[in-house]
């Protein structure tokens, strides 16, 4: 056990840490006119907040992220191969977010199902979980949960704001939001308004949700019954919008997995379709359904206007990047973003990331994104 | 009545025509060693075969196709907007495949659903529906079931072969396995084995399904209960790889399909949700889950090699096309087929055509292709 706590924790690693919880009485007031609370949001903290309050960096996770970006938690180390948080390669002494010189803050995003207040928790008007009585809620609406986490820390002002994928979302969305609170803001692999294909693939996982007999009109929990089967399909498209043509013709390409010949029946035999339900499979057992349809539903929402006035109110430093092999949320679509912030006049640095891991090059191009943001945040 | 007939059919239609069926009662032998049989083949001719038998052309059908190229069937003027065959734009008199000059024929893939023998027909053996029983089969299958409708028709040799996706697949095959029963060859939107990411999205649509409850292990037949829900998102899916994301954005953007706000649920509500949902639902009404499910493996099985050996054996001229804005069956795969048959020393004239539609192109660039393929057959 020893040896292998030493294997993980090394000095670039934030250590052990541990979620903790903000339990907000009040109501938030949510872009549909409804409300939502009381409120709980999971996070976590890397760093030391300095005198000044002025190194805080808020760290904004993907769909199926949470509060836990860096580091390992203290029961992992039971487990056969400890793995650490999802952006632990960009969190720690040395790192992009370095944790010696930054305050470093991650929240699980509303509507999710790690901690904080989502469709799986216990609704207070009726004592049993919210399920679809759930309130539709924005990337907006996450963002201003966030803040009463930022108010709560009393923290003045982010150093910066960052995040890939729906957690670049956020980000652009706090820069627009709260432009006096926002220092600098880096979305990675991201865009400011969900396109016809994207929104066509979350439809097509919500679809297979929905139509999932166990899925009950969304009141499944205590059933014993869950859209096990709809999710572990929703979850296969996804995966494969995730990853390029070329990324998946280099890791699997017509490889069998079992096999020299083709077994001619209808079990996953192509390496690239026992990939994909092993993903499917294992989501299942860490993701709830119902925050799948409730925060691909905000993404589809997100929409911060076509024109060049899109990102107006934005005041903050930007720096975007985009993987030239993401066809998810495009290079193309990065541009539209850095065009409409030029144009409002903001100071804003680009740059195109050559990439063959497609849309999830956020998490793992890491040397190159380290450069960069380090000379951005210096 | 009398109207609408006049409307649709024109001098350049084929007019009403007629599906016929060809019963073979010999054994098919598989490429999976098993056999099936006896065989019924759904077809359809158009024109008239000349005295030296030396003007037939053979049409091959994509996934969801039928034997019912051009034309209408007498029961189509009974529909208030009767639809024709699904190449009827290419078919006909003055056509890009001219029924006054050629004997046009087209049959239903076997493992389909639209006439010719699959899992959905009687399986001699018990007197109940193949269902799963049904031999898995290939694209070299199919393109040996026709061979026995060419073989009855007494054609010696095609004059064209010709079809797109699946039907290039087909006429790739045809020209590799007869080499001396093919003269020209017109693969369109095609590739000469399914990629990673093309055998991805089937796999999606197979689990779709086959983890509907109503699949019942594919025998579902006389139970009253269908797959729709797994076939539906299926075709969601497969959608939305037929079209281009600029052909999406150009149809639907982010437009709502009845209100001007958001409806806060997760009723479909972008018109690109209602357009899949649409076409999932209407999909289930005509075509069979578990014949997605052979036709699907089916291309997924399809691989001519990969070297510049891989098409070695075809002597036949080829006219290639690809269309700019397929991501399915990418411009990249044509020109790997293209390569190989130069180094093989075939006459092969190859282009990309410019267009936004994605893989759909294939149906709808009717003007660009007729023109090319009309030289072509010159």
């Amino acid at each position: 056990m020893a040896e292998e706590t030493q294997l993980c924790i090394d000095d670039r690693s934030v250590g052990v840490v541990e979620t903790v919880y903000l339990h907000h009485d009040g109501l938030l007031s949510l872009e549909s006119r409804q409300t939502l609370g009381p409120l709980t949001l999971a996070y976590e903290t890397y760093g030391t907040l300095n005198n000044a309050r002025d190194n805080a960096i808020l760290l904004l996770h993907a769909l199926s992220g949470d509060a836990h970006a860096a580091g390992y938690h203290a029961d992992d180390f039971q487990k056969p191969r400890p793995k650490p948080g999802w952006w632990d390669d960009m969190v720690g002494p040395g790192k992009a977010f370095d944790t010696t010189r930054f305050f470093v803050v991650c929240s699980n995003a509303i509507g999710g199902c790690m901690g904080s207040t989502g469709p799986s928790c216990i609704n207070p008007a009726t004592g049993r979980p919210y399920a679809t009585d759930f309130p539709v809620i924005t990337i907006g609406d996450m963002v201003n949960a966030q803040k009463l986490l930022m108010d709560y820390l009393a923290i003045p002002r982010w150093y910066a704001v960052s995040g890939g994928s729906m957690g670049g979302m956020q980000a652009l969305r706090w820069a627009v939001a709260y432009p006096d609170r926002v220092e600098r803001c880096i979305p990675i692999a991201t865009t400011h308004r969900l396109s016809a294909q994207s929104i066509a693939f979350d439809a097509v996982g919500r679809a297979a949700i929905m139509s999932d007999p166990n899925w009950q009109n969304g009141h499944y929990y205590g059933t014993g019954k869950i859209p096990a089967n709809g999710l572990s399909v929703a979850r296969m498209v996804g995966h494969i919008t995730y990853l390029s043509e070329q990324s998946m013709h280099e890791k699997f390409g017509r490889q069998l997995r079992d096999a020299e010949a083709y077994t001619w029946d209808f079990d996953p035999e192509f390496s690239v379709e026992t990939y994909l339900q092993y993903q499917g499979d294992s989501f299942v057992k860490r993701f709830d359904a119902n925050s799948y349809l409730y925060i691909t539903k905000a993404m589809d929402y997100f929409d911060m206007g076509a024109g060049y006035e899109a990102l107006e109110p934005a005041t903050a430093r930007f720096l975007v990047l985009s993987f030239s092999s993401d066809w998810l949320f495009t290079t193309a679509e990065s541009k539209d973003i850095v065009r409409a912030l030029r144009w409002n006049g903001v100071d804003v640095s680009f740059m195109e990331l050559q990439s063959s891991y497609g849309h999830d090059a956020f998490l793992l191009e890491v040397e190159e994104i380290t450069r960069l943001v380090k000379g951005f945040l210096n």
